[in-house]
Formats: structure tokens, sequence, C-alpha cells
């Protein structure tokens, strides 16, 4: 349809029937299987199922199953007044059926090409089962492993953060503004800086200065508007005391006049409502009446605007008017995805199982990216195994398939490959297939009660710890090396997932010193939404394999790991901590007035812990592979450039181990004076690079005054006259290598 | 000397000889000991001893010994080519030899009249010993136990610290705008929001939002200058990336208009020179015009104004205003504090010990202070103490004589009343005197090398751990109660005291649960600078006196509230968290979308941990007595106001117990929805009520519009008109007794 036709439409709609476009539903109304959501009748959550015409709902959400999203678009276009189809939006954030690894891994592959890739794959499994909008990416910086949405972040830095989300909305949405075949829209949330709550609290405020929000927090959003995104969800929290749903500065100044975002706004579930709960507005009307005024376009799951809009716009013509704008932009993106013309957009009436299959080709780029996005944090020469080598397999992740996190709702855990049967596929490569023992459940069944109404869908072995540990002892006696799968469970990340001491399982701890005792080899694989606390098991292990959630492919991509057929490459997203007491920790911090000095690292009056290093048990960057890289020296072609100059910083990195290898060569500057002070190091360029053994490569990095610029809350984004340290290395702690350069503006 | 006069007398001076007057030295450049800082040459912190003419110096810093202050001023007289008395300036926090208990446990008792009592002996010791200005007092507020600074903070409310900042200053300076005898200056410290260093570590940026700004950090610095503090230290920190000491904002727009401040602002300790290592300037010429641009009049202890100040102020007649008016701001104090006319003020020179008798009556205020310091966080019916009760007092606190603070560097740990003689002062009244054992150091040898230079002085006991171990269950085994003295070391909080994990060493742990086996009553008191995590062994006693550090009559305050002679009366004006993963952790905490409903506790989407309860371990204004105390309903005597009107609440509080006893009254309000989403409960009144074995009092609280308002980055400070919910109760976790009005602006 043409502009001037969805106009018209919206001309011929009642005032409730425009409501209706920005109201969002859950399928269970139309009878149809939710698959999160609480279900009830609408009247549970606030509606009055006399005045409401349920055939009015603009959207539905979480309706997944194909045969659901057809039968029920066939019904509401026999029932609807105006041939307006139901669009249908879903939590799809890092696979549909096909899980790739959590986001907060994948950006440890910093190979965002691959990312882009499997962004399509996952767009394609939806658009093939009649899903049209994907609440993905997520992009929410966060500093603070507390959080249990670490799991679904892109992690600590601006810079990979902004690369993820260009990335993952180019690769939902194709890159034409008319949705193309095998697309889907994106998506961006959360509005802003959901990843920050105080003390790393699920839904607790946000609390942060003008300057971090522009130079952390912003960017990430930004760059997914600037791809193309066709919607925005906003965010729970408060930010400096507003919530973000009503908050005139987020969503009026930045969103849409500063980022020029002409999409749908849609609110985070409830949060409308909950502007009330927060002691936002007095009532559900106020509600309405702030949120519409926000632009906001869509109620998710409740009847505020059901309820209140249409007395609003019917007294008030600039209501009346913000209405209008909204339902047009819902139309705009029903028309956009194609729907006025085929409102079974990607269906096959004779085949809903299209999306659903897990192709080899999907599988192919879920295993590529689980291999890239495992980090190898230590490495005592006891990586790759050996074929011949004796090898038990102990712990309660050697057989588990739950292996994709929290939040794949769609996919399914039977589709994983385990551990174990990742090591058997390799049998016929001659490997000496490793004994199993469980060890010990995931989670002592003590703590499964905190876990609400998922507590059920926690395993807890039948056996007693007891005899599992005895059991896994006699295994791991018969061998020389211990393969310790271990991990949170999938229960204690994710949303609602906060923890206060986010380490492994008491149980899981007490299997490992029972097995350190037997003086093997350890290696350890760690199964997680976050980075967790290792700092009590670190000195026991010889090895550790961080493994995230790696998704469908996890046992594989694992398995060539342990045994050499892949190569570790991932570095680190987001810092590891000593200890919770450290947090937040993050390597792009501000300079202080007192560092400490390394001749003097007790001195009483530095920045400093009396019982704590500084530094983290793993920075920002870090990662190992079964190769070694040598870094050549920093040569800058020029001292100084002005702000319309460049200077281009080269260095030469050799792969001088044995193997092939790929090595994550990062670029940092440190701005050394400024008028806002500036992080003791910052990000701002990096390769990815392929390197025989023994083959070295001369890299060069093109540095331009952008790169040099930041956000000042008085100036806006400026660079500053002055000195530049830069740094080229493996990780954000390495200053082998470093340079000074000057940027001289006239 | 007449302000005129003071403008002719700068009219005299060189340049050179107008930025000594804000040069502040510390007295080893004097030949003088220094108290507590590092000594060395002049050209060591950079002085250009050639050009510099010592006595021009301005002021001098811990020179507190009034013969040294003696000979000091009179050599300077003598060599000075001006007449022009120096400043005599010292960290004299919470007294001068009689130490008063740390602030923050000052605050827990609620009285600020007896704070303001307390004050004045300060006041007056340093009055006769010669000091003119006390870096006294500091209000920064504070809302993590990392921070080791805690100890100097009044806590984390607004309303406490506002009455601590008042109090404080009104003691310190008497109510004479010219400084009245036995008293002197005082300089309320750091500008600002030095408390919320980011991870709780010292130094460490500060990031807070305008709203919390000003309605949580602000208004105690406010207080204080309203009371007529004379002078405002700067903060060491950035505040939301721009360093205090070098803030615009703060110092111009905040401190020098909106709060109206005329007085002199100090550096904080090299804060200056810290502008370049900030990353803030380039040099230490711009640091210097940097600090004179913000009205920045002192330079303590670094050579970045005297190296170049004059050549700026010569080139440019802007700064050599500014100059001109901090030179002017100095003299006008030292014109204030008569020094003019008396540059010994205070001194006798035939009696120099004047100040340093610890009178009887400055001992009893501080008794008194520490007595109402003191909480009792749990009793189970064990305390007081009965007389013929057989008692061990086990532990390193014991006999320990530095329970005085890491801040209290004028006093002297020999005049303190250990545990101990406390206990045998008691002897003539018929307790049986308790046995003790050592049990253990106060800190582990191991632990020892991470306090820097004050490792020294850290006192480890020849004898193992093992043997005092021994020898402490043997004395315990042969009594009914056991008396724990347990406590952080001095150096484990104060200045540089930050803490990952901020809980009771680890020996003092074990000794704790190696007597808990003897299954007696154990009674604990705690001697801290912060509170401490007591998780771990809070279930393992009978009872927990916390004593913070209560100073100079710490054992004699502990007997009598052991033995029933003083009756516990304090409550906590700090948050005690269960666990270091809670942090931040504050009652007035803002209201989030999805609190914990208490009917489903353990809901996934709430705001909360899966493993931590979301509660303290004790909240903010509890603290038990010897007696008990019913509250009576709420009443208000209206159910709304206007903008002119008041509502009184009153509430009837009877002592139902055996005994006397002080309650302190709480009044919480909650504004229930608002343009800046407010916190859960704010406390905007209190009474400390004194009440006999079954008397009651009715009393009764007027609610003000002024108490309404908050201040919104919009509006300034404004109340709106709506519900407000009101809480009458014991502490800030008591909702039994509440109502709720509401305001109708006109």
């Amino acid at each position: 349809m043409r502009k001037e036709e969805l106009v018209q439409l919206i001309g011929s709609l009642t005032t409730e029937e425009k409501v209706g476009q920005l109201i969002q539903l859950t399928g269970n109304f139309f009878d149809a299987e939710d698959t999160v959501m609480e279900t009830g009748p609408l009247k549970k959550i606030g509606f009055n199922e006399e005045t409401f015409d349920l055939y009015s709902t603009g959207s539905l959400l979480n309706v997944v199953e194909p045969k659901n999203i057809y039968d029920i678009q066939k019904k509401n276009l026999a029932k609807t007044k105006h041939n307006i189809p139901l669009l249908f939006m879903a939590d799809v954030i890092y696979g549909y059926k096909t899980i790739f690894p959590i986001p907060i891994a994948q950006t440890c592959s910093w190979n965002f090409d691959l990312i882009e890739k499997a962004a399509k794959v996952m767009a394609k499994e939806c658009y093939d089962s009649g899903i049209h909008v994907t609440f993905a990416p997520m992009v929410d910086i966060v500093r603070d492993i507390r959080w249990g949405r670490v799991l679904e972040s892109p992690g600590e830095d601006p810079i990979l953060a902004r690369e993820y989300a260009k990335s993952m909305t180019k690769g939902i949405q194709g890159d034409e503004s008319i949705l193309p075949q095998d697309h889907l829209a994106a998506c961006v949330k959360h509005f802003a800086a959901y990843g920050a709550p105080i003390a790393g609290k699920e839904y607790n405020g946000v609390e942060l200065s003008e300057e971090a929000l522009h130079n952390v927090y912003l960017p990430s959003y930004q760059a997914a508007i600037a791809a193309g995104s066709k919607l925005v969800m906003t965010a729970f929290n408060t930010l400096n005391g507003v919530p973000c749903t009503g908050n005139k500065w987020l969503n009026q100044e930045i969103l849409r006049e500063e980022f020029q975002f002409p999409g749908v706004l849609i609110s985070d579930y409830a949060a409308i409502e909950e502007l009330k709960v927060h002691g936002y507005t007095a009532n559900d009307l106020e509600s309405a009446k702030m949120a519409i005024e926000n632009t906001v376009d869509i109620d998710m799951k409740t009847s505020v605007y059901a309820n209140h809009l249409p007395a609003l716009a019917n007294e008030n013509p600039e209501i009346m008017k913000l209405l209008d704008d909204s339902v047009l932009r819902v139309l705009e993106l029903k028309n956009d995805l194609g729907l006025f013309e085929d409102p079974y957009r990607g269906l096959d009436p004779l085949d809903f199982s299209k999306g659903k299959r897990l192709t080899t080709q999907h599988r192919q780029t879920s295993l590529q990216l689980a291999e890239e996005s495992v980090v190898l944090l230590k490495n005592e020469q006891v990586l790759p195994l050996k074929k011949a080598e004796k090898v038990a397999v102990i712990g309660p992740y050697g057989e588990e398939k739950a292996t994709i996190g929290f939040w794949a709702i769609t996919g399914d855990t039977k589709d994983t490959v385990s551990l174990l049967e990742g090591l058997k596929q390799l049998a016929d490569e001659g490997i000496v297939l490793p004994a199993f023992a469980k060890g010990c459940n995931i989670l002592p069944a003590s703590e499964v009660d905190q876990y609400d109404k998922y507590s059920q869908a926690i395993d807890i072995d039948i056996h007693s710890e007891e005899t599992m540990l005895e059991e896994a002892i006699k295994v791991a006696s018969n061998v020389d090396t211990i393969v310790l799968a271990l991990g949170e469970s999938t229960y204690q990340s994710g949303e609602g997932g906060s923890r206060t001491t986010p380490c492994l399982p008491k149980n899981q701890v007490k299997l490992l010193k029972a097995l350190k005792k037997l003086g093997k080899k350890i290696i350890l694989i760690v199964y997680a939404g976050r980075p967790l606390l290792l700092d009590e098991i670190v000195e026991d292990v010889a090895a550790i394999l961080y493994a995230w959630f790696p998704g469908t492919m996890s046992g594989q991509a694992l398995a060539n790991i342990l045994y050499g057929k892949a190569n570790p490459c991932a570095k680190l997203s987001m810092t590891f901590p000593r200890s919770v007491g450290q947090l937040p920790i993050y390597y792009n911090s501000g300079s202080t007035g007192r560092p400490v000095q390394a001749s003097n690292p007790n001195h009483r009056f530095a920045s400093r812990y009396l019982d704590e290093d500084n530094s983290p048990l793993y920075c920002f960057g870090y990662g190992q592979s079964y190769t070694e890289f040598a870094y050549g020296k920093v040569e800058l072609d020029k001292e100084s450039m002005d702000e319309n100059g460049t200077i281009t910083a080269s260095v030469t990195v050799k792969n001088t181990g044995n193997c092939a290898g790929k090595e994550i060569v990062q670029l940092y500057l440190q701005d050394i004076a400024a008028s806002v002070v500036r992080p003791v190091k910052e990000l701002k360029d990096f390769r990815k690079v392929i390197l025989d053994s023994g083959e070295e490569k001369t890299l060069q990095f093109k540095i331009t005054e952008q790169q040099l610029r930041f956000y000042s809350p008085k100036e806006g984004w400026i660079s500053e006259s002055g000195a530049f340290n830069l740094f080229i290395g493996k990780d954000s702690e390495d200053n082998q290598q470093q340079g000074r350069f000057y940027l001289i503006k006239n």
C-alpha cells in the first residue's frame, strides 16, 4: 500500500479500532498455545471484555508455532472489520530452532561477519515460520556480572556492542528498507541503559551521568537504528529517576530527534502499566497519556491503552494526533512486511515445518560460531588432548543438553549435541572414547526452590550426591586426564537471574575439590550465562575452556576444541572479576588522581583495596590459543595529525607456534588530557587475522579524528588537541607495544 | 582589621607574596615534627627553593603540637615581610585529645545536641592548642561499606547527615560570625559526593544523576555552609567525569552561586596537582589556571600555585582579580580568627598543655556519646549481664586501646579506657571480675603487609595463634558467659581503607567458631570503622553490641552497657548488608516497576536476586534496647493540606519493659507518584524520647509542604499534589503504623 492509502485506512477507523492497533496480546486470548507467558482471560489483565473487540488487536507476542500463526491470522481476518492483518512478534534472540551461542559468547568471537551470518539463519527460520518481528538485538552494555541478562548482552565495550548491533540488525532485516524475503523486522532493545541496574539487581533503577550514557551506553542503540532497525523497545528501568517508558528526554529528545528514529516504539512487557507501580503516575489514565506523549506506539500485554486511550484521544485533539501517528507507524510496519498483500508472509500451509528444520548449513554456522566463542582461559600445555589419551568426562554438564541458555525459548534441547555426543562423533577419527560419571547434580536440591515455577524443570537426580561423587572418583581414578564439565544452571542466568554471588554451585565445587585430590590433570569446561567467580578454583585445574551456553552444536564445538580440530580464538567481551567486591569492574574505567604505582603497590593513599588486587582475574580482550603470536613494534607513520588527517599504525603479528590460529589484534587509545576525564584505555579498532604456523602479517590501522571524539555534556561530540597513547596488543592489559601521537587542531 | 585594611594590605603584596597566602605546607618545612605526612625538602614536592620564599606561606597543615605552633608562628612573624600570621589547620575530625566515637557511630545516637556538645569539647581543646581551622565536619553520604571512610561519614541518610553537618559546624565554630573564644573555623568536606566512589574503591570516580546529587548528596554540605562553615574542601574524585577541584558546575554554579558560599575553598591534599594525573589537564600550568578559575583558594601541599600562578596572574588581569579575591578570602579568615591582633590565638606560652588535658567533663561527654552510639543488634535475653555472672572476656579487643579509629591522629591510645579497664572500674559495684584471654591477634600475620607503612604499627603477638586459641578455650570453659571482643583492625578502615570484603579477620572468625563449640552464651562486641559483614557469625552468638570505634571512653561505655548501667539506645545510621553482593544497599532506594510481592516472594520476574533476600541483615534505623517500646496507632489531624497548611501526625509510645530507656521514634514518608520517582521511604523527622518503665508519651510531628519537596532536574525543588504514605516506627522496615494524606496545591 502507499502511504496515502494507509492514512485513508486510519481515517476509516473508530478511535477504539485505532487504539486496537497499538495493543499487543499473547496467543492465549486467541486460544493458541502460549510459549512462555502466563495465561488467563482478558479481564484478568484488566480488559473490559464487553467493550473491547479482541479482533481489533494489532499484534501478538510469542506465538511461535507456524500453524498457530496461520490459524490465528486466518480467524482474525475473518472477524476483523478492516482487513488489517495481525503482526506476530516473538522473543527470538539467538536462534529460532538452530540455537547459536548466547550473545555474550558470540561477541567473544569478535567475528561480526559470522554473527551477521548467524542472524541471517535465525531470520530465515523465523521467516519460514511466519514470524514478523523479533525482539532482537538486545544491545544493553553491562558492567556487572550479577545481572542475569549478561547472557543476552554484547558485553562491556561500546565498540563491540556497536558492531554487534549493526551485524545483528543487518542479518535479521537484510539490507533493504522494505523487508526482503527470508528476513523479518528487528527490534533493538532495551532503550536505554537497562544493563546497568543498581547493585546488578534485575529491574532496579539506573543512575548514569550524561557522559557515560552518551559515550558508553547509547552508541549501540544508535548503531542498530542507523542500520535500519524497524522497532525499538523501551526498557523497564528508571533512568535517573524517570522510567524509560515515560522518559521524555530519552524517547523524544534522543530517540526521535537526535537519532531520528521513524519506526515503531514498543513498551517492554507491561512497562506502560508499571509506570504506576514505579510511582511515576498516579493511575493508568496518566500512564496512558504519558506513554502516548512519549510516542510509545505499542502497549505490550496490558489494558492501559485499551481502557484509557480512546477517551483521552476523543477529548484531546493533540492526543488524537499522537494516536494517529502511532497507528500510522504500526501500519507502515505491516506494510513494509507486505502483510496487506500477504498476511501469511513466509508460511507454507502445506509445510509448516519449513523453519523448524535444522539444516546442515544452519548447524554448520552455529558450530562455527560456537567454536569461535569458547574462550580458552588457561592452558598449562594440557590442551589439545592427544587421541590416545585416557580421558574421563566428569560432571553434570557431560551429558546435559540444556546448554542453550535461558532465553532460547523457541529452541528444543533435544536438538542439542551434548558433550558426550560430540566426543562420540570423533570416535572414527581414532580418539579413545572417554568414560563418564555425572558426579553431582547441576544444583544442590536445597537451592532449587529459588527458581519459582522453573523449579519443576530443574532435574535433580534421584541418586544421592554422595553416591554420584563416589562413582565419579572411581571413574576418574582410572584415567590420566579429567575433562570436568561444570556450570551454572540454565535458570541461574537470563532475565530475573540476578545473583549476589555468581559462582559455581557449591556441590560442583565440592566435586572439583574431591577430584583435585586424585592428582590428575583437570581440564575444566564451564557452562554459564555470565562470567562466573572462578577465583576459588582456578588454581585447581590445568586448563579452563569457558563454553558459555554454546547452543545447538555445544558438544561438537567443544569436542573439536578439546582434540584440536578447532583452535580456540575467542577473546573476552567482558571482564572476569576476582571477587564480587570488585564489582563493577571494567577495562575502560576513568583515570583517577591516585593510580597505584607499580613501584609502591601497597601505598595506603592510592586508589585500591586493601584486601584485593585492582586487576581482574581475566581482563577484557583476553583469551588464549593453542598457538602463540608474537607482536612486533608499533610503527606510526606520523607523530601528529590535524582534524582532517589520519595516522596509520602498523604492527607485525607472527604465529610463532606449531599450528594455524586466529588472533584478535586489538587497538586501544588513551586521551591523555581532556575536558571530561577519559578512560585509561578505550578499544578503537581490531582485526581478526588467520595465520599459519610461522606466518606473519603486517596489519595497518588508520586513525581518524572521528575515533578521537568523545561526548562532552557541554559541547556534544568533540575531539580536543593534545597527546594520545596508542596500544596494540592481545588484550586490554597488554602494554608491550605502544606509541604516542598528537592531534593538533587548527 | 577592617575589610578596607585587608584590601590595602593585599595591594602592598607582590604577586608572589599573594600566591604565598594560597599555599599550604606541612610543618616539616619549618623544622617542626609532622604528625602524619611524609617529610622531605621543598624541592621534593616541586618547589623552586631558590625563588620560593618559605615565609610567604599562608597556612600550615597538621602541625598540632601547641609548642610547635607557637614556635613556627614566632619564627614566621620574625621573617615574613608583611606581618601576616600563619594559619594553622589540622585534621581533627572527632576529637583532639579527648576522642569521641567515630562519626558513623556518633550519628547512630541520633542525639545532635550531644554531638554539638562533643564538637564544642573538640573545639575547646583545639583552641587551647592554637589550632585555627579543623578539617571537619566530613559530611559525605555513603551507601557502600567497602569504602574505608565510612568511618568519618554521617552515614546514608540526608536528614541525619544534614543534622550532623549543622551540629558539628555550630559546635566547632560557635554561633557568631567572628569566631568566638574556645572555637575555631570549620571546613566542611569533601565537596562533593566523595563518599560514592564506583565499586567502593577509594579515590575512584563518582557517577551520579543530578537528581541523586541534589536530593541525597548535596544537602549536608549546604547545611554546613548555612550554619556558617568558614571553609569548604574540594573532593579528590571526579564527579561525572570532571575532577571536583576543577569542576566549574560544582564550585562556581553550586557552591558560590546557589549556596552563596563566601568563604575559603581549599583543595584536598595535592588535589590541584592531581588534576593532571586525572587526565583533566595537560600540565601543572593548566591545573593552576583551572583551580584558580574555580575559586580554589588554597593549594594544599603542592607547588602548582607557587610555580605557576604568579606568571599567570601577571599576564592576565582576570586571573590577577581571581588571585586577589582568593587572597582576600584567606586574609578575611585570618581576620575573623583575630590573628592580626593575636597570632597566638588560644595559646598560653606558659602552659602549652591546656588543650591536652582530658578534663573530667570532656571525658564525661565522650562517655555519654559512646554509650549512645553503641548499637545493640541482637539480644536473646542475655544482656544486661548479672553482677554475679561468671564471665570471661575473650578476644584481641579485650585489652586493646587502639579503639579510637584510624583518623584520630592527634589522639593518644594511651588515654583510652580498654574494655578490661572499663570492667575493672565496675569492681566496687560488685561485679565478678572477668577472666581474660586474647585468643588471637587482631589480624593474621599473613595480612599485615597489605598496610603499607602502617604495617609496622600492627601489633602481632609473639605467641602462636594456636597457643592463644587453646588458652582462650581453657579460660572460656570455666565460665557461663563469654564476652567476645572482636573487630577489624584500625588500619582496615579510614582513608585508603577500602576492602572488597569487609568482614571480621579470618583468625577472629576461627576463634569465634571454636568458642561456639563450648555451648556457652556468647556476647559479641564488634569494633569497626564500618558495618561489617556479619552473616556468617550472627547465628553463633546470643547478643551483638556493635561498638564501632567508641573513642577514649570505649571500655567504660561498654562496661556500663554490658552490666546495664547504661541502656543501649542507638539506631543504625547505615544499612548492614547480608553480603557484598547486595552492595550498594540503602533503605531509601527508588521504587521499581516490579517490587517483590510478599505473596509470591520467588517470582522470577520481580526485582530481586535468586540467591539472596532483598532485605539487609540490619536495616537503617534499627537498634534494640534493654526495654521494649509499644507504638499506638498513628493519628492524622487532617486528611489533606494545601501548600501553606500543615498536618500533624500523633503517636503514643509506651515503655512496656522493666527499665527506663530512650527510644528514637522515626517518621518516614513516601511520595506515591512524582515526576521523578521517589524512594520507597524517606526519613523526614524523628524524636529521641526518654521513657521510664511503664511511662508513655504522645509525640506530635508537624508535616509541612517543605518536607514534601524534592529536587527535580527540570524544575528545581518542588512539591507535587498527590498522595503520601506516612510511617512512624522504630526503624525503616517498621510498617506497623501508617497513614495516608494528600497534598492539594492550588
